[in-house]
């Protein structure tokens, strides 16, 4: 079955077993919002104990807090009343196995997929490959505590977001499924 | 108890009967990806049948194409090998609720949530606000099957976008829970 097939059946299944749901809120029942990575790996709804309508969801490639998680963020209280947020980043993510350079080098030489070779680098490819790689900060992750904790500080120093909000850091375990608090990441995101 | 002491609660019965799911490895066993809104109502896993490790979802307000999601999309191809991509927006968005001139007005007079009246107006509220919204596009919603068909065209248009990766573009019924395609998008989406 492709995997569009695939899909479709499983929702079908799902709103067969809908029960009252559509009746569910649009503002965030428990009023918090995560922001976490788009690792296939992570389930926030099973891993932070979600049910539908709980909690609002961002997901990107890290789980940064670039402008668009922010944009997410700021319609999430502004208009929708979270009070809380969570960022939590993850071991063994794929964030941390290339840099800016590597990923526009690979895009540049060929937009086919790159394996990842025993040795730990990425195959080349051969063309048609493209240059605009160059024109994104691909928000790569050196050290994951680190880039909580600057995640954290940058949502708590925006503008935007009023001092009342407490942000709260955390790392998943992708071995163990738990998450780790990342302590300076709690000092920066304390409510104010 | 707070939020905080819930998740983690949750999350220590999660990890509790984590089984082998320390083993699964990083790139999404199904090979797609899907992106999607950050309405608390939603829940890709369930909606659309995913196990841990299965996909990678991108979420953020209205599920749009943006710089972000396009940055997530590429990485999720590219290094980590998915071939299709679901774009899936959903009814009673709270994207359709405003418009940037509404929301930027909003965070100019005040920075705390703003109440929807039962007039349809958001309350303007008192200061201190802030201008900075002025600077970011809200990518808002007129219509949701615009929204995906654009969204779909948007990313098959990328010049980082390989021809071969499908993109199908559905809308998420919040009353019923079932996903309902959008034909154009379904179009615009096709691989080369």
């Amino acid at each position: 079955m492709s995997v569009l097939s695939e899909v479709l059946a499983s929702n079908a299944a799902y709103a067969e077993d809908f029960g009252d749901k559509g009746e569910l809120a649009l503002p965030p029942a428990r009023g918090f919002a995560i922001l976490t990575c788009m690792d296939a790996r992570l389930d926030p709804a099973k891993y932070a104990g979600l049910a539908e309508g709980d909690a609002h969801v961002i997901r990107n490639a890290g789980g940064r807090a670039s402008d668009d998680a922010i944009r997410s963020l700021v319609i999430s209280y502004k208009l929708l009343g979270t009070k809380e947020w969570f960022v939590i980043h993850h071991s063994n993510c794929g964030m941390e196995f290339f840099t800016d350079d590597v990923i526009r080098g690979l895009l540049a030489s060929s937009l086919e997929t790159a394996a990842l070779g025993d040795d730990g680098f990425y195959d080349v490819g051969t063309g048609p490959g493209a240059r605009e790689g160059d024109y994104i900060d691909w928000l790569t992750i050196t050290d994951q505590a680190d880039s909580v904790t600057e995640d954290v500080r940058r949502i708590k120093a925006h503008p935007l977001v009023p001092a009342g909000i407490g942000v709260y850091g955390y790392i998943y375990d992708v071995t163990t499924g738990r998450l780790v608090e990342v302590p300076a990441a709690t000092e920066a995101g304390r409510a104010g």
